[in-house]
């Protein structure tokens, strides 16, 4: 018998993951009907996107798993009227995205790269920088996207800190956690990379205080979320020096309002939340296999704790 | 009984170098006499920059070694008078900090990071750029700074061809040689990047001939030579759109002249030779060992191939 799927996310990402998500169906070996509407309830399984329009559960009485499209939760994870198994998404593609942009952008930082994007002036600006192993970076955040761009960052060379809430353990990495942690991860960080989850724990944790721990100088690179950073505490900062640049991706609202002092700051790049891009290909994959996992009994994969949040 | 060790290089350097050129001779057991001054007869080794006022080794009657502080010995090995034996400068200071500009540049244009640096004008430009694994990366040349390159890159996730002279194998990477493969190497390339010495044979491997050989908008990195380039030929294929953007460190003339046309392209980045920059510390090391090896009878590291030129 096949299992209903519905697709519920923007009309737009149907024509993107149609294909994809029919072909891991299928080589997953379920026999699968996948559509963007359906009774609901005759839905098995959703695949969520968490600004879909879906945003009562109430009435998908059998369904199994709510399947989120995205590695944020949440928009979702609060929702009381979601009582079904909810997994975040852990997409091969967007983990190695994540690791391009968060590694690219540090490199960018490390070797002052702007100052020969923006002045081809004629002028031979001839400072050599540090090398990474005379560079302390520390993430901010040990889960899946954390721990990867921790650890290609230390294979390039990087002294390398992680921190998160709960103390763990990363092969390169220095691992600090709880409060006295994050002071110490921040007391002698260069660079400053954030991908904790958005959580009420983790709101605003790059605040007045916390941005005063760092080296005076320090650069904030903020792939994770717009919520983990106060901005006026930030935009403070920058002004004063404490804090000598930022590239950020994420924002409180996005697109970010083309008013707003980041755009304008000298100091800040904004980028348009691209490091963390769900792929398609695998991210079909990753569906596939939790659909695969509800039908033979077998518990599926990145269950969301819904008393942390993610 | 102590060795003579002559520093021949710009009085610059030598604030840069005394000190940790007398650690490394101790660290190493050496006793040795250092100085920017001696009798060309009394000279045991010579630390030599080919930018050094000794350009006429014929006086240094037993001088057992010349120690070159860079890794390019283009400006040296064609000198008749130097009889004695020549050894590049393989640091591994250098090695990872050509690494962290590769592959710094590389995820710049890989990422399009310029696309924003350049535009914080308040659009929000939500380009997504493939992963690594779908963007073809060539590494011309396979030396210590080619394969440490490819590896890094490859590591990071990039497609990589690797492409020599003579047939080399490097974990990892597609491994071409000779001249059909250079054409298989340049054919599919995205970004080419050139880490070739500069010898005869490699002067202007970059040609037209060779630029239509890649796919149309690819990407030029140079952090090898300047000599490896045919800078009209680069110049009239930046303009056809054929190479769209090219990064350049190295030239013909250092400081690239003002009035140069790289300076002024907007497909071109100009970097002022800051790519493959000897380390103090970890080249003293290198040079150290060298001494220590002649003294103990031991054969020396490094050693350059006259008749191939590096």
């Amino acid at each position: 018998m096949s299992v209903n799927v519905l697709f519920a996310a923007r009309p737009d990402r149907w024509d993107a993951y149609e294909t994809p998500l029919r072909n891991a169906l299928s080589d997953a070996g379920v026999d699968a009907r996948l559509a963007m509407d359906m009774p609901a309830d005759q839905v098995d399984y959703i695949v969520y996107a968490p600004n879909s329009e879906v945003q009562d559960f109430t009435d998908y009485t059998r369904t199994k798993a709510v399947l989120n499209l995205w590695a944020g939760v949440e928009d979702v994870v609060d929702n009381p009227t979601l009582t079904q198994p909810l997994a975040r998404m852990v997409d091969e593609g967007l983990t190695r995205g994540m690791v391009e942009w968060v590694t690219g952008h540090t490199l960018r930082h490390h070797l002052n790269t702007d100052v020969h994007v923006l002045n081809q002036d004629g002028v031979w600006r001839k400072d050599i920088p540090p090398l990474a192993c005379d560079r302390p970076v520390t993430v901010l955040g040990l889960g899946a996207l954390g721990q990867a761009c921790a650890q290609a960052l230390a294979h390039l060379g990087f002294s390398v800190t992680g921190w998160s809430r709960s103390p763990k353990t990363v092969d390169g990495v220095t691992c600090l956690s709880g409060d006295t942690g994050l002071h110490d991860a921040l007391a002698d960080a260069a660079i400053v990379i954030l991908l904790l989850p958005s959580t009420p724990d983790t709101a605003n944790i790059l605040n007045a205080e916390t941005l005063a721990m760092m080296p005076q100088g320090a650069v904030i690179i903020n792939p994770g979320r717009g919520s983990l950073i106060d901005d006026a505490a930030l935009l403070a900062a920058l002004d004063s020096g404490q804090i000598a640049q930022a590239t950020l991706d994420v924002f409180r609202t996005e697109p970010l309002p083309k008013d707003h002092p980041y755009w304008a700051h000298p100091n800040v790049t904004v980028t348009p939340h691209i490091a963390s891009e769900t792929r398609p290909a695998s991210a079909a994959r990753v569906i596939a296999e939790n659909i695969r996992r509800g039908e033979a009994g077998e518990p599926f994969l990145h269950l969301v704790d819904r008393d942390k949040g993610y």
